[in-house]
């Protein structure tokens, strides 16, 4: 059942010994949502914790410093930024079908919890979550703050993608106005690599190749460059969207090797360059400017493949 | 004499044939200060133009697209975002002493124009252009809304520095609202690397060295480098942030070499390492986390001296 923010509200202020779950490899707008709802129902004089199937990133300790965490049995068991119970990780088991109250922001929720709090407009769940500290009425700290910024910033990548709208910036006036560290938290997410990373990013700069009049960059990440840089699948994403950001390309691919040798391919384009349907060509799929697929072949059949795609798609639309 | 934003529009108000200058080598702020101005003016029925001393970059031309370049003989001469006149460039001989009016947000602005409208609290000065605006009265159409958001993105990093507000995130929240193409913006301003920018920054990562168990990234740039890569001078910047957002480096150097074959030392720091303070060392200076400064000497010998001045730093303050 879908419910508003006032009801949802009104339900969460009726309970106590509230678990906040998160979705599993956590981002910052998932653990954003869970510990600014996790403090304002602590201020309450509630019992509430946050658990997420998979360790917190160092770089997200803030959000719980001072915050007590409480051993309680949960009468009432909740999920931010969750779409589907899946998600849940490890705890998909253990909750998955106990979920009383889920606040997300995906348009793709798949309604799993008995009542979902939804609001596919918001750019960030954060922002569904400071609406609902609203109707509680409890106080939005300086440390409730720094939670929601994060959230909001890290899922619109820094107020820059498309999914940003006026509120998300009212919000986020609100959040600085409250004391939230803005810069301090954006260098982290924002300014910092890690040292393999950078190593890797050096690696695909090396193995980048132009095609079809500079229009397709194509970068190579083989499993040799994963052990020389200590980079893993968590660094590919940065990696994925260098190609595409060089003036004049038009679709940029990461083809990288997996640990059973098949490859996988990242494809993003800029307008009119349709990713999904080049990626369909290949079994795969996905939006209108990120797709992806898999190939097995060894390297070089593979890059053919691909390229030979592409290129087949842009002299059929007339881009060559 | 410094006046506010009542007077300033006040006074514009009353002025017609007005030319709006910019800074040299224009950036998103001075420019979209400029077009936002210019804009409202037109409409309000009164002939204007914006002039710069520089080419205005291709990415810029949406802001004063569809606005026609009246010709006339200046009876009002304003400046926006130029703290000093002699950042009017080829321009300052003809206009420098004969600004009526300055618009600006540096707290370094020389009070060179007859009248100043100074707010340095503002991010952009496309915040206090917006101000002038609303007491002007003039609707702030989907084209303004355009260049007041550049200004604001560009200023900011994409509201990722410390110079953001609480009214930064306001002005956005409104010009989103008035129809700003925000992402599409920020794809042009922040996702796109020319071709030559790439292939210098392969090469700059390439040369990285670490020192200092990790804690100093040092970069170098040769003139051959940017001969190869046909980077130029206005590509340094963005290379020298690299080595400082390495995790856990402190201190990020890079040495470029110049046409006469000096090296420029741009040295960017996290706390508590002072740049200023090593750069003093070796006779330049600056900000507490950004400085610079020249070494004559052939590279290696520049590279030693730098990294001797850094070490000896890191050990009289025990970072070691």
């Amino acid at each position: 059942m879908k419910i508003d923010f006032a009801a949802a509200a009104k339900i969460i202020s009726e309970q106590d010994n509230i678990l906040i779950l998160c979705h599993d490899h956590p981002d910052g707008d998932t653990l954003g949502s869970g510990f600014a709802l996790c403090r304002a129902l602590t201020a309450m004089g509630k019992k509430a914790r946050v658990e997420c199937a998979d360790k917190i990133p160092q770089k997200y300790s803030y959000m719980y410093e001072g915050l007590k965490k409480e051993e309680f049995t949960p009468q009432f068991i909740m999920c931010v930024d969750v779409a589907d119970k899946k998600l849940l990780g490890a705890m998909e088991e253990k909750y998955g079908d106990k979920i009383n109250l889920c606040i997300d922001h995906h348009g793709s929720n798949r309604l799993f919890a008995e009542k979902t709090c939804l609001d596919f407009s918001a750019a960030a769940n954060a922002e569904n979550i400071y609406r609902v500290i609203k109707e509680l009425g409890a106080e939005i700290t300086k440390e409730i703050a720094d939670c929601i910024y994060t959230g909001l910033t890290t899922d619109t990548g820094c107020f820059r993608y498309a999914n940003v709208t006026a509120q998300t910036h009212i919000i986020a006036a609100e959040m600085i106005s409250l004391g939230a560290d803005a810069a301090e938290i954006n260098r982290v997410m924002f300014e910092t690599k890690s040292k393999s990373y950078v190593a890797l990013e050096r690696m695909a700069l090396d193995s980048m190749e132009m095609h079809c009049g500079e229009k397709i960059a194509l970068v190579c990440l083989t499993q040799d460059m994963f052990k020389e840089s200590g980079a893993d699948e968590s660094d590919v994403d940065g990696i994925a969207s260098i190609p595409r950001q060089i003036e004049g390309v038009l679709a940029g691919a990461t083809i990288r090797e997996r640990k059973d040798g098949k490859f996988k391919v990242s494809l993003r384009t800029h307008a009119p360059v349709n990713a999904s349907e080049i990626c369909g060509v290949l079994g795969g799929g996905g939006h209108s400017r990120a797709a992806g697929c898999e190939i097995d072949a060894p390297l070089e059949s593979a890059k053919k493949l691909l390229l030979d795609t592409m290129i087949k798609y842009f002299n059929e639309n007339s881009l060559v």
